[in-house]
């Protein structure tokens, strides 16, 4: 084991309890076998970790022990465990913040995401990104080059989110794309869309602000819901081939699926209620397909790719940058204010 | 144009009303460019047909007019029209019932049955087969080997959504496959499953001798749901990849989603609601896959070869059989009697 | 039938044998059932009507009779035949130059590109579209909007064979790809794999001045195959996904197929010789997906709308413009002119 | 670490040179951390067992000491390492006998075949399982059910090849399948290919006793190769969808992709020369799709369900019994005698 040498502490955002973060002085970690230390950059955050402040629980995650929050980081390496090339040392890196277990059905077959035995950043009981130094898995802290910078690389996490969607969803050249609600990952999922060859971006939401971001990142037309309605805007035009729902509003969700071609595909990233009323006839007579999905699997080379060409901007979607003592007040940006989209934290520096 | 001579009338069951059902003598029809004429042998009755002569309509399709029911049929071509290889004359064939425009976008991506324009038997206003003759477009009389009989070859059509269901499903070998309901259709999706290479079909439904049909059919388990709970049948076993969900039945429909494995497809082929309570969480976590189908496509070739090499079994599926002038006996046979799966009407004999 | 009035005789530029063209005064044709009668405006020059003109064959197909070129080709609705919608005289339109017989197994799955009955133009003995006024099936006319011009109208035909080709090669976010061949498809290829995402697109060739036209359309990278080989070059790098061939050459799709990464897919656009040295052991080893590709299915819509948006661009890969009794010098103008890349026939003007 | 007590030794049959088998006793291997211990009960003989023994090599990979044969195993845990659950001591398993690195991106991309860490028994300088007890990864230990006896638990290796080539051809219900080559993974491609659906199995070779044996496993059709060509034998009759090559003879491989039908899926899975003479015309005119196989993923549990439902019967390919100590004898028992097809080997009895 190598590692710089450093404080025997480190600093960590701890969530207490529902609204009250508190930061602490903790061990410095040590890179067990096949594991980095990671000097964490930039922290984004995310509506889970704002729910998991205000609410406490995302449905059966409960919050009941000290949480550290965060799972969108970037990092430097400082040390390596036994198995890792030492040469990795200063490298600067993208952290996919879920570590499977590698040995199961699931894994074996690709689908490591949906692992029963992940171990994925913030998510009780395990503990997130929001400290000055962590440790993690070497093949799941990805080297990032020169052209993507901390923050962007942190933005890699919520970038796999719309690619993997996008993947599901197959988009490719000439496809009519319609996206449901402009939050950060509605935004992400418009611009890898019309990466992917989309002919016609459309993005929908009540927040004209977004909008208009979603204006400068990819969508080729934006819809304000509260003026008009899906099924009015639609009227006349061709249906889109694809839904890609970020709202988790349950009347997005059906508007859009209304709105889709014959054999169009739907997929819900958006988490709204624990049922959605499916338009059963119109599935059946339009062969829609609709699946769901939970994180990403296999995103972060392509992220990272199409980050460093130019091809996807993230660096724009920032609108707000704290200190690890301001993860409070970083937490509820995006509640407090309509023109904030995404808040990064900065444990380290 | 060449046709066998014959009477200058043939005989027509028409459903004039809900429960009215008359045989007219109607003009012998003649067969035009691109058509055949076909001496009707055996239609098979489906609950569509069943539904239109005791409600009057199927969903936004309404019998407003005099309707020929029918549209699982099998016969022998007796005359050709123009452009079409005379020497199909004495050719025994069975029926695809819907033809479609084959020149807009749907028709020429290889999806015809999601084309806006089909044509199909006994959808209103569009008369079935239920006629001692009959003309089709040639290229949708599809010609059956000896071993094909008379009633199988009319039954090629619930075996087409069958096999559409589990193409749809990608069933393959080795997969575990939950089929809910066993109707005619999930008879026949728990064959073709099997045939497909599901090392597990398990056949749900409330009716004793139907699962006794099932497990004789490609079914390896079954399950009485008054006794058990799928919920309950399933604690301990490994979870099914695919659902076959046949019955339309909200509940069943539900408890098979959420048996589940990650990764799950599930195809709805039971028409039930308009909506179905969609468990999104449960879509979401597991990235399960779900879609409808709505009649088939290119399923014609495969499935006539699975019946001639008795891949596929159906002749003991049929329990009845009747005259035209009994059509509305036969179409009312499996609401009488628990034991009738497929009634066969003989309009030509 | 209702055409434009015109004159009664149409001039036509007919090949009598290999190197003599001759304009013609033809009947101008009428517009049957389902076709339209259009007024060509332009025609590019495809490498195989240049093979035809200086061979007088290409494989099996051998020029026997006058033959009429161009299957690149756009123009303006002047007339409909039964069954076509009146409205549409005027429209401008894209041909797509292959009309399937829309009732084969092929056609009905989608591959109507493998249709066995195509009728294909200025394929012997199917005349091509090099005169003044042709008729050609409404559903392989397709509209364009005004976006895109005439000329880049003609060249959707190339671009549909770069399409076909990545879909083929499901080119998506994300992938390098290598493109061996920089003529007007392996250009076409680069901008449509970089359209659909690709991280790195790097163009292989012999000519300089294609080499910078790729790098202005799509490439990410070009290799001057005289400077350094494939192998060299990709010393180092990481591994194309990748390949599509289209040189023809059997040096290059060797070294090609060499540089693919494991679970690399190619395409081989390119015609060469009549077999491959496929290194087999390679193929197994790294599981290469190697397929070939025959026309195109199901492009016009997406071509079309990648154009009018903007995603490719076609105008400036026009490097000549002529008129019909130019045609002999459009046809060889490539052959004399290393800068030329297309040659524009403009029949009506 | 729990072990079975046991001697301190094992009995080990070792390669030493070509030609040259010694029954060595070697130190009893413990297992570590994620290990079992396998008391090894059946080991079938390949045909790279025989060609190492015969030849020293297999291309590039040459025994340059002294090496364990044997890859296609079956045994019984004894022992079990740190981390692995005790309870599965007395386990009947099936050895997957490659075990990749798990964090690559193959690895993590569900295509841990193509893993370049790979560890596989019996590839130099990797020893294989030709001993009485042996370590091996806990999760490439397959259970397998009472149904499936010890050499048909050693056979899924094997039938891993064919599962895996048939997923890659897409085999599918209403299929028509050519298998050139009956060896025994030729005969084993041919019964999957029929248990996915199948509706036509033709499977060509010299060998009457092995055509013999396709046709009681799955073939449809035998053709012996020296009385008819594949070409004449095709001759009118429908062309097959999907070509398994398993000869590894450049001209059953040419003759076989010639007859495919348009849109043919053909996988190489016979090992033969470096380079195939690959006709490119007509994998460009028919779109054929070629691809080869190494190996196999994610195959044992779907293997191990079909043996145990007895979907694919395995025993009665096994033709010769053996002692370890008749190691030499087991593998030239196919090279003496036509009629031998599978020899397995007891390290342990």
């Amino acid at each position: 084991m190598s590692t710089a040498d450093g404080p025997e502490t480190t600093r960590t955002a701890v969530l207490l309890q529902p609204g009250t973060i508190q930061v602490q002085e903790r061990p410095r970690p040590q890179p067990g076998p096949d594991e980095v230390l990671i000097q964490v950059t930039s922290v984004g955050v995310c509506g889970s970790d704002t729910h998991y402040y205000t609410h406490g629980r995302i449905g059966s995650y409960a919050v009941t022990a000290p949480l550290v929050l965060g799972h969108e980081s970037a990092g430097v390496i400082v040390g390596v465990g036994e198995g890792v090339d030492p040469a990795r040392a200063g490298q600067r890196v993208s952290i996919e913040p879920g570590v499977p277990c590698r040995q199961c059905e699931q894994c074996l077959s690709g689908r490591y995401n949906l692992c029963p035995d992940m171990v994925f950043h913030a998510t009780p009981p395990v503990d997130g990104s929001l400290s000055e130094v962590i440790v993690h898995h070497h093949a799941f802290a990805h080297a990032v080059p020169d052209e993507v910078g901390d923050d962007a690389a942190a933005m890699v996490e919520p970038l796999s989110v719309a690619l993997w969607a996008c993947r599901k969803a197959a988009v490719g050249p000439g496809d009519r794309v319609l996206v449901t609600g402009a939050g950060p990952v509605g935004l992400l999922c418009a611009q890898v869309a019309r990466v992917a060859g989309a002919a016609e971006v459309v993005v929908v939401d009540v927040n004209p602000h977004r909008l208009a971001v979603a204006a400068a990142h990819g969508a080729t037309d934006t819809v304000d819901a509260r003026e008009v309605s899906l099924d009015e805007w639609h009227g006349g035009r061709p249906a889109p081939h694809v839904l890609l729902e970020c709202s988790g509003h349950p009347g997005s969700t059906l508007a859009g699926l209304q709105s889709l071609a014959p054999a169009g595909r739907a997929v819900l990233v958006g988490m709204g209620g624990d049922t959605l009323d499916l338009p059963l006839s119109l599935v059946q007579e339009r062969e829609l397909l609709v699946t769901g999905v939970f994180r990403y699997a296999n995103t972060w080379p392509t992220a990272i790719a199409l980050v460093a060409n130019g091809q996807v901007r993230l660096d724009d979607l920032v609108t707000g940058h704290f200190r690890l003592d301001q993860t409070a007040e970083a937490l509820t940006a995006a509640m407090d204010d309509p023109r904030a989209i995404k808040s990064m934290i900065h444990p380290h520096n």
